[in-house]
């Protein structure tokens, strides 16, 4: 009888766990990628699907498709949809959940722990039950759907009061997520929503940014947070800064220095914490609910156990770093090869970051760059960032679609996916 | 004081309201559409979303947007997102319900009823709590997710028995919508699913067309039945005809004959009947739900209500219309330019029905058509299918992605919106 060949389960199909998966094709090792989801979402582009610009399903590709394109090498590889409940260290099984509650026990030589983050309230009061979130495909479509709503309810409210209520939307958080869709949902209702409601009177301005700190996009160079809001403010976004909101009710933000937001729709982008799968691991966390990793990104006390993308805690000249889509991909790369080394018997590499550089878009030909040492905006900055966003897209039929998109974007001011998805479709 | 312009009221934006609200752009009239959904559905393709093959987006056009694309002589259109609840005949109000519950009453001078229809399941047993239906954007969207989860499922079942039983499939009706769909599934099955699950071993057949009648496609040329039967037998599906449902459970289906087909997915096509609203308005009836018009599609006993559509019954050569999209269309434009008739004081003339044929599709360079007195089959007969199916479909962004997305089913059998979505993203 044969030994059978290592096994190596991966936690979550983001960018860490396929760009993981794709370093193991071929690998003298059986694969299994777990997730709750049978696609790999394109976090990205999640601000585009809540502004009308772009299809859920073209920043979506499904699991078994990026396998399959990967061609014949990757034969080691499979799939299986369910939801991680835990690990058994001792006994290495993968604990998961499936889409009928049947339990799944799934056996693993090596690990590589990628369940990505969850949205970080910090516990102000009324943001998890009354405020938007942008973490999935799912709350993407539901703040689209929201939006489209209010604009339809506006068209025909009765109450001047009403009406106004629900054309007034507030952003919180200034970082690249909250900077993105407050622009883009500024964009979009002063064209295609305006065209869409030629006798809708709207609010000016209708969409406010609250950004705790003394500036937005925190960690790019000054030069580049000031052209950002700057920008915004072009675009007609109330930007506030030093706005630290204590409330959300459905009536709208409240902050502590006492002063008011009033808007149907508050949307929380400023913050992210380790999804909490970890913590019922038993493993060391960071305050944040992140994995304290090794250097090598391996666990502390498990050595056959890698962690990567946000879920992993690793630092960058002294700093934790941020939870965005570059380190993941580094850190999903990295941690496979280590699952390698120790396959072929040798000692994990410590990882390091190699530090491309950042980028924001903020509206049509208006972007922010740090590239290594050089810092751009405006246009040159915006086709970077196209190209950047094309090129990590999965799937080519995606950029041909998402780029179809933009284009009527850009050319016309056309929000092409105006669709308010109405009954549950999804039991 | 300027006396207000007639109103002309339009309930329902299927293809019977959409193409009288294009009758009526730039009359002397204001004109009100309304209906449930943001946007006109393309019934005709729902079988192609639940089977993967194209975006539920992409064949959905926003009312707002068609109204747009009709120019500045549509200036006297405009969209209303609401539920009608019922009519007042005498004070000529339509009764809606807005979005967040609120009542409305939007006055009407003319009205089109033009609500359309719903699955009808015949009062058998269990048909509407345990079958799948394909009626809206929402239900296709629901069967895609119950496909691909079936096969999710499978690929880790580890008793054979359930395995077995969620990799059958039933669809009910052998009219031109359970064709299609078994034929799509079937295809998908072949194609896409079992390159996605290369180690799963699929039944033969897997696909089973239950028809009541004693041939498929009822209305069609024999000719073209017998086609139709031989072209699905060829592609795997296992066709049974003169097989009467009694009976439908999660178990699968069962026949008066006593026969059983085990199956965890059971989709139902084998009626229609007019929209429920109807029951409501105290308008005569047909016994299928649909409402009894004048010959010139004016209600009886309301000369400025007319009915257009699935809800209209209407005869042509003795015989009630089928509840297609053809008929619906020339309703629609025949009812708007009898109220048109109506603002120019003149009498609304006699609707007749002008019958270019039918067409339906099987599989891949497969499908049925009789034009006029002509039929024909296979390849010419598919490419007219599609010529036919891209006019008709509203959006020049939709034509092209839907024809992409043809292309790719074409030359690669790839199925591309392998989307499970996944929590209600709908509130």
């Amino acid at each position: 009888m044969q030994k059978h060949k290592p096994r190596v389960v991966i936690v979550g199909a983001g960018f860490a766990g396929v760009f993981a998966a794709r370093e193991l094709a071929g690998a003298e090792a059986e694969v299994l990628l777990i997730d709750r989801n049978n696609a790999h979402t394109f976090f990205p582009l999640l601000y585009q699907v809540a502004t009308a610009a772009v299809e859920s399903e073209h920043i979506a590709a499904p699991v078994r498709g990026i396998i399959r394109d990967m061609g014949k090498r990757a034969a080691n590889l499979d799939f299986c949809l369910a939801e991680v409940r835990g690990v058994d260290f001792e006994k290495r099984l993968v604990l998961a959940q499936g889409q009928e509650g049947e339990s799944l026990a799934l056996p693993y030589d090596y690990l590589l722990l990628a369940p990505g983050s969850v949205t970080n309230t910090f516990g102000v009061n009324g943001a998890d039950e009354h405020a938007f979130s942008l973490k999935s495909l799912e709350e993407a479509v539901r703040l689209r759907n929201h939006i489209l709503r209010s604009f339809e309810f506006a068209a025909w409210a009765v109450d001047a009061g009403k009406r106004q209520h629900r054309l007034c939307f507030v952003v919180v958080g200034g970082g690249p997520t909250g900077v993105e869709l407050a622009g883009a949902m500024a964009e979009l209702m002063a064209g295609a929503l305006k065209r869409d409601f030629p006798r809708l009177v709207l609010a000016s301005p209708c969409v406010t940014l609250l950004e705790a700190g003394d500036g937005l996009l925190p960690g790019f160079p000054d030069a580049l947070r000031a052209y950002a809001r700057q920008k915004l403010e072009a675009l007609g976004v109330d930007v506030r800064l030093l706005a630290q909101v204590e409330r959300v009710s459905p009536a709208g933000a409240f902050l502590k220095d006492g002063s008011e937001f009033l808007a149907a729709t508050v949307v929380w982008t400023a913050g992210v914490k380790g999804e909490p799968v970890a913590g019922r691991l038993g493993l060391a966390l960071a305050p944040n609910g992140q994995v304290l990793a090794r250097p090598t990104l391996q666990a502390e006390a498990h050595p056959e156990v890698f962690l990567a993308g946000d879920i992993c805690r690793t630092e960058h000249a002294g700093r934790p770093l941020p939870m965005f889509a570059p380190p993941a991909i580094q850190e999903g790369r990295h941690a496979a090869q280590g699952i390698l080394r120790l396959l072929r018997g040798q000692e994990p590499l410590v990882f390091r970051y190699v530090d491309k550089g950042m980028m924001a878009t903020i509206g049509k030909k208006a972007a922010v760059v740090r590239l290594g040492r050089f810092s751009f905006q405006g246009l040159p900055a915006w086709l970077l960032w196209l190209a950047v966003h094309l090129a990590y897209l999965i799937g080519f039929r995606n950029r041909l679609f998402v780029l179809a998109n933009w284009a009527a974007d850009y050319f016309l001011s056309e929000r092409c996916v105006r669709l308010i998805s109405r009954r549950n479709p999804l039991e």
